[in-house]
């Protein structure tokens, strides 16, 4: 059944334990991807960039760093901060299921609505 | 230019104050999610099937509802759960401008590699 093996595969993917879900979960942190995928940046770059304090601006670059979505390295003083190695490609792929699954499920709906229309 | 345009997409999304990412940032809430995929369920139903108990599940019930993801009704004394009215159609689409903009950039820097290669 269809919406058994889409489900296999969701439980299957949920027990993923680094979670990038969480990583863009703040808006700031998906503005830092997007001005990360323009250029690289360093943290002083991004705190200006955010209007936020330098230290605030290393909370939000460690969580993207731990979720793999940023790598940053250190030159002389400035550490710049570049986009991967991680994509999203796995939380592409679970929306797309989620999606899938839902429209299955609308479908099934939609046709029990036609079938006891008559009644 | 492609990349700004993608850009200007991405920060106008960024301002949407209700965010569906941090709703199924959390392994359990997707699991959820998929639950109620193939049927309708009670709080105590889902408690059970996660193993937690009614406050911890009903947590994790009001995170999905607050983000639009479920909708909860009580008949009697049994509150069920559904799924919507909100899709992850946006936050979707975000990741998959993401994804774009790092292709772009990916071949942007192999478009350079390979100029420079006989240098």
């Amino acid at each position: 059944m269809a919406a058994g093996n889409i489900l296999n595969h969701m439980v299957q993917y949920r027990t993923t334990p680094d979670d990038a879900f969480a990583a863009v979960a703040d808006p700031t942190r998906r503005g830092i991807l997007e001005r990360l995928g323009t250029r690289d940046a360093s943290i002083t770059d991004l705190a200006d960039a955010f209007d936020m304090t330098l230290t605030g601006m290393k909370k939000h670059v460690q969580v993207l760093e731990d979720a793999g979505l940023v790598t940053t390295a250190k030159v002389g003083r400035v550490r710049t901060c570049r986009l991967g190695p991680r994509r999203l490609t796995k939380e592409a792929a679970w929306i797309a299921r989620y999606e899938e699954m839902l429209n299955a499920r609308y479908d099934r709906l939609e046709a029990f609505l036609e079938r006891t229309k008559g009644d």
